[in-house]
């Protein structure tokens, strides 16, 4: 069988693209280092044209999500804004020079107040959604980045982005503690009771953030321990913002299993239970479910 | 008249050395780039005669305060265990070649629950009492790392560091909000309204940091404005850390202007008066207790 269309992920430093059969059937899978961040508008055809050279001699369809579609990207895709339909029905086609391509890039979604944004996210909703329709809740998409979207009758009402991912990468990397923080390992007991901490109490995590390179030099804390606790002081505190996503709600965490981990193992302890999809499976899902729009 | 001794600040990244007379008075000031970071513990007397050689002709004796006191400075002053005296009694001195000089270090104070540690600033502290005999309160030392130090019967009875300083250089020049963050700048009303926000609701601060990104994609917000909003975020979620520290007390605030500014405008907002002394000049006093206590 040979390539029908192309499914796009092209985020600010990767891309990840898929072919796919007249039959819907996934026929490969290639990735790029270069991603919208290293691309001025122009290049972006050429990127494709690189990696998917052969699939272009019969696809001539691409969907796209992500940060191509943003101001900087290949064209602005403009954001839907809460609430809005979940499957993306905007659109935009990208400038190309090929005959007969047509590059269409999914919009992201906004909300106005408090202000928020998403790109990329909004397509592993829809894939998750076309998976399992119907479904009403909230959708936690873990990463540097998180998402916490109320979605409900197919359309995303709300949601809160939180940035404890980049905060943990700036502690653990940039900032003094990281002198007194192991560079991996898992310590679930000082995870757990750090995430209680700033859970129940959440002002006091500006105290407990300098106590971390303390307790090595007043204690002699092992850095890995440290490590948990910083994960757990940053978990507990979302999850102390999130609280009106998470409570009471059905939650689906779609994220990879690493970056997963702490928000179940933090929702558990809250007797949350989830249900989970992967990442990859879900946007390319997203893509399918936009590029069926097209043939409508 | 000639210097009789050598007050020192030595700190990570800088060091500052004072020439006193034999009646106090200040004589001269010089400062350094080589700071204990650079240094390994035998360098300490050479950079102490390259910036001061010529006060050692005649000044046999330097009191220092700071990292240089750290198990990485030239020797380790441990630490004093709170509560103990402002007044540093158990001074460390410094293996030195030089014959007929004596280099006596100053210890730092550490806290074993919940654990913390501070160096320099408990000379700092000293400063304060000596101009404030009898001064009974909490000492704020805004800063990378904000000291709140409750001060009774001239000891320091608890403290508790904050990393509200290092969190918004990290967040203004290495997150992705330094994209819609000015350099400089300042807005009042932002910085209030945004430190209110954390003060009154401190589990809001993981879900706010993004919406700064967010208010500038979505609203076109000013830059300047963001970068108000961030210090207001921070300096709120700070206050409501330490209520305990500055509620119902009285109030010192001793640090330069530039860094005290923000917590000056958020205690007042609190209804807290601060009375204001600058850090330079309190580090010196501290340290001018410290060698009268050699004299006794």
């Amino acid at each position: 069988m040979t390539p029908k269309w192309i499914a796009a992920d092209w985020g600010t430093s990767n891309a990840r693209f898929w072919a796919i059969g007249g039959d819907g059937s996934l026929l490969g899978e290639r990735t790029s280092d270069k991603g919208m961040g290293t691309l001025d508008a122009t290049e972006f055809e050429g990127v494709l044209a690189e990696v998917c050279g052969d699939w272009l001699d019969t696809a001539n369809t691409v969907v796209a999500c992500g940060m191509v579609g943003s101001r900087q990207g290949w064209v602005e895709a403009p954001y839907q804004t809460t609430p809005c339909a979940v499957c993306p029905a905007k659109m935009v086609t990208a400038p190309v020079k090929r005959a007969g391509l047509t590059v269409h890039v999914i919009p992201g979604i906004r909300q106005m107040e408090p202000a928020d944004v998403m790109r990329g996210e909004e397509t592993q909703i829809a894939g998750f959604l076309a998976e399992n329709p119907g479904w009403d809740g909230v959708i936690c998409m873990p990463g540097t980045h998180t998402k916490w979207v109320h979605v409900s009758a197919d359309e995303v009402i709300s949601f809160q982005t939180c940035m404890s991912g980049e905060l943990f990468a700036l502690l653990t990397q940039h900032s003094v503690l990281r002198h007194s923080i192991a560079d991996t390992g898992w310590d679930d007991a000082a995870f757990h009771d750090a995430m209680s901490q700033t859970l129940s109490r959440p002002e006091g995590l500006a105290g407990r953030l300098f106590s971390i390179r303390a307790a090595q030099l007043v204690n002699d804390t092992d850095t890995v321990t440290l490590r948990a606790r910083v994960s757990g002081l940053l978990i507990g505190a979302e999850l102390a913002a999130t609280k009106p996503y998470w409570l009471g709600r059905d939650i689906a965490l779609v994220g990879a299993d690493a970056v997963s981990m702490p928000y179940v193992a933090g929702l558990k302890a809250q007797g949350v239970t989830v249900v989970r999809a992967d990442a990859k499976d879900m946007t390319l899902a997203g893509i399918k479910a936009a590029h069926a729009l097209l043939e409508t």
